[in-house]
């Protein structure tokens, strides 16, 4: 079993989901473990945490609800938001396309896809899609683009500029369609952006989710919609969807703890701040030590290398990491994957490799 | 605010949810939390919680998945055993009719309802029902009845025997039914009963759920089937519903706590032991001290009694109830839930409101 | 074969759909047929139908829709007017509750029953069931009702007369439910009335159907908004739920010659009339002569009688009918149903019986 | 409004469903209109028309279907014949991925697309797809492929041989998918290919539709199990996608009359055969006597020439066509349709345009 194998490894970087929470999510747990709290969202903690969320992103009209898990959260909002009739638009590597086992199509919506570039859809490709599709004479018969879904960061790594956010934005309000954002790593991809900050998603996304699964909690995400914009009745559309929580306050609490101050910025900046300084670090040991190439030029925590076959099984003793694709017939493109778990020392230990 | 009110109460007893976790629950997790391990239920711990509930239940070809809620768990169960064409028999008290915001239809299934007797399904009334059913000519033009759903406890609190459980068995089995129990507050029925324990569902029920959120965890259902007849892919079909856990670890290991032994038996089972003790207490002081009338005749951690409206009041000075019913224009029927966090100075802070 | 056996009885009385089309529908399908039109329902004979039909029914606003058939027409409409997380509330004994094989289920809508009086749902049962709801706390946890749904006449013949019909709608207005009628057999329902009118019942229904198949035509069923009340990019849903019609001529064609002046009527209304008097005529003839018991008071052209079992063979070998079902040891419940193709000369032809 | 002004067109050759019934059918329609017979599929009508295709077919132990429209048909079928967790793989210029608006998807499938080669799926590509699917680790969070859907002939009017045919038979086979072939269309194919028949396409599909509305009739589609290989409840699961006809005749008929001897062959392919001879005829006016290049080379009734946009206006007054899609600046793609109803005057009294 390949996955054993690796769980004896120095430095795992499979994923960013193979480890516990952080402990400050895991002592704030604790201390608040006896208190009794209501149900159903309305536990003092999910409040507190909304109000931290509403203050981070600069948006205090934004609606909050805290969901368990991604792909969860994809399909019950993509649905919730959509009109029956409705599809979404997005990149063809887009991981409601590719890795959500269609949960969005079982809610009865069809994922509307566009070729990526670099893992991100092009604003020039969506426009031309959205003018032929209103143009089209037969475009009541064919399914009705209600909403853009991007992530951010891709499910290769890359960011999309606060301009790219801005055309896309832009482009959704002259075709009427929502844009959402599927923020699973957003921590990481505010961390390596040079210009999106929270406030900035606020203001161009109208939902997006923070998500907390991969960026230090143990379960769950947080669905913003931050002008107040969510339909009605989202209590009973999320539970119709069997997502909500009863014990609402196992969210509500890490993502209390999530949005603390830690420094100046919330303790999730620096989750991914962390995560990111440390994939800069893998990514010169891999390009400048060991000569490897990218395989795509991602800023964030996931980094994608070109490797010779002939190194896989050596580096497989040492690294937990992801085959992604073959490149040619002698190499193979990986994933490796820091996370607010990685530490120093994992990189270190690996510039050991190096030299074995 | 009525709910907000409670919780400066002496005494919480509105849900068995308004709590943290358990403390050998919250223990365990923190004990792990640097572990790495895999992921989407193939985690370290969420295998050795499986072999702990194997062993429990007496029934070594079980196959178990691990989801984040019971609204989610019973939606996504049922409609991956049923036949797309099929429905779900329960009664008109279930939970899955009541108070799931249509979680169930919202997968396709109908939802058919028999009057329920003290909250349980009547062997007799569903013998008919299903007599009835496959004799009519037209049946084909009607929802195939596909599974019977009952839970235990009852959402009264109620119990079902060994031998109803054995007769809802049989005639599943004549008409070609599976036999579904939900288990939301399991921990406090096997307490509870006389004569049916894990061993005895795993024998009896075709698939059944072991509540974690209501009995001790944060969040997580244990859904068995006792047979190893879960249908197959069921990783793809839990996904379709949004209810794959990335990190399933976190379900994994509390279920891991509540399987470890705790005296001669699981915790699982002394957590529901104290609760129902607390409860057998709690109804010595409503019916004895105060002289209240049960609502209903219940065994379990939900006790019902019938409280003069002049006495509401006062009471919710002093203890967190729910209002489940009026029963006439001087009466109301109310809800009194004890848990495995509630405590015998609980209780007996209680029994000085008698002298109030 | 039961049924086989019926097909050379004297006279067939087992459904209103056991036949062709009236000769005038088909005569003008014929007279059409060379004709080159628009499809999709954007062909001038659906066009001229829905003249017709706003003309009769006094709603020059109406928006009109064709559909293929009965449990179509139910589950889309249903579908396309509620929101998702609402549900359809109906007499138990209603056809989409029984006899559409959970169609409406099928597009995640709860079918709310409540018990039927005389196959009607009464208005005081209707008002206690909404008040109930909408003064539960955890009413966001259940389905919302969004529709109420009744057939008129009902699956046991029986009619709402136009006060009944206004305590509905005004029961609707209050509580903000929509009012939809189920008109599969509306053509005998108006005859029969002494006070609902296409008129009457374009005012007060929110939604009602012209049922087509089982009143003349081969196929078609009459969607009506009579209020310019629906909602948006319906070419698109009733396509989403395989409903379009490509040539949408079939059924609008049928429909124009259905709503054709006969006498100062429409041919529709015309239709109704012939059957509801050959089913008094039926009734007279099984309680005056025969001396059988009405099993239920039905003025609309479904006759219910009380029938021994020992003359239950001797009828069959006379008169094709429907078992409907069991009334005690001895008696059996009988449905015979007379249509536009029933003649006068069939119902003499039966008064031989008794002689017989 | 363009279409408006088509219809006093000289030559309609929009669609094929612009038109009425073929005369047999219609005749056949009249002959036994006043036949009383039995529903729901039960009728001695389309019991013969079964029996008629089975033999049509050489399939004698295929079981049949009459629904009424053709996005019913794939919808229910589709969503019949799939597990929950399969979506279906077509080209991407399949009906069902573009105007069928989201019916497949919203019976909770993925429509999964692989890139259409002049309309068709090519075998290397789907090859490739499927190896690739079964060898990916992640496959189980992927939506399995069940089932692959091609048209015959396909949207662009393009026909698969055989050996094609054969080659995704095996690739189906090798890979455990469904074959499913709509034929919408599938006379004109038949009457165009030059190896494929019924008996064929019955040997290598899995399941297949003959079309009836663009083939000759009203309304109405034939699905065919040809191996008897229908899942089980198959009336259960129409009517719960709301495509059972009660009055089932009215399909029966028609295709009973379809498959009514006209010489040696079946109406059915006699009716394909004289539309496709008029197409060829069409096709060399345009391209010879009018010097038009074919857009795409179609052997069938749906012809695609490209037209300099200065012709279209001129063209327009004299032939009800389609605009397809641009070509360049000045030239737009045009398609022309022939069916059962046009005839030889139609074709030469175009040819009267050329020298206009």
């Amino acid at each position: 079993m390949k996955e054993k194998r690796r769980l004896d490894a120095l430095c795992h970087l499979e994923s960013d989901y193979n480890n516990g929470a952080h402990e400050w999510v895991l002592r704030y747990m604790l201390e608040t473990n006896d208190e009794r709290t209501q149900s159903y969202g309305d536990d003092r903690f999910s409040e507190k945490a909304r109000e931290l969320i509403r203050k981070a992103c600069a948006a205090p009209e934004a609606q909050i609800w805290f969901l368990a898990g991604g792909t969860q959260t994809n399909a019950t909002i993509i649905d919730c938001a959509l009109q029956p009739y409705e599809g979404v638009v997005c990149a063809d590597t887009a991981h409601i396309n590719v890795h959500e086992a269609g949960a969005v199509e079982f809610t009865g919506h069809k994922v509307i896809t566009l070729p990526a570039k670099e893992g991100k859809l092009e604003t020039t490709m969506l426009r031309d899609y959205l003018a032929a599709y209103f143009a089209d004479e037969t475009a009541e018969h064919m399914v009705r683009p209600g909403m853009v879904y991007i992530t951010f960061p891709t499910e290769l790594g890359t960011l999309y500029t606060a301009s790219e956010l801005t055309a896309l934005h832009d482009i959704c309000r002259e075709y009427g369609l929502l844009l959402y954002v599927d923020g699973a790593r957003l921590a990481y991809g505010l961390a390596a952006s040079k210009d999106v900050t929270l406030p900035k998603l606020a203001q161009l996304a109208d939902i997006f989710y923070i998500g907390g699964t991969k960026c230090g909690a143990l379960c769950g995400e947080a669905v913003v919609f931050p002008k107040g914009n969510a339909p009605g009745h989202m209590l009973s559309r999320i539970k119709r969807h069997g997502a909500l929580l009863a014990k609402s306050r196992v969210v509500g609490v890490q993502f209390e703890a999530l949005f603390q101050p830690c420094g100046k910025a919330p303790l999730y900046l620096a989750i991914g701040h962390n995560a990111v300084a440390l994939a800069m670090q893998l990514r010169r040991l891999f390009v400048e030590d060991l000569g490897y190439q990218p395989f795509i030029d991602s800023p964030t925590n996931q980094q994608f290398y070109i490797i010779p076959n002939t190194d896989l099984d050596r580096l497989r003793q040492h690294i937990g990491f992801e085959v992604w694709c073959p490149v040619d017939a002698e190499h193979t493109a990986c994933r490796f994957v820091t996370s607010w778990a990685t530490t120093e020392q994992d990189i270190i230990s690996l510039g050991e490799i190096a030299t074995i």
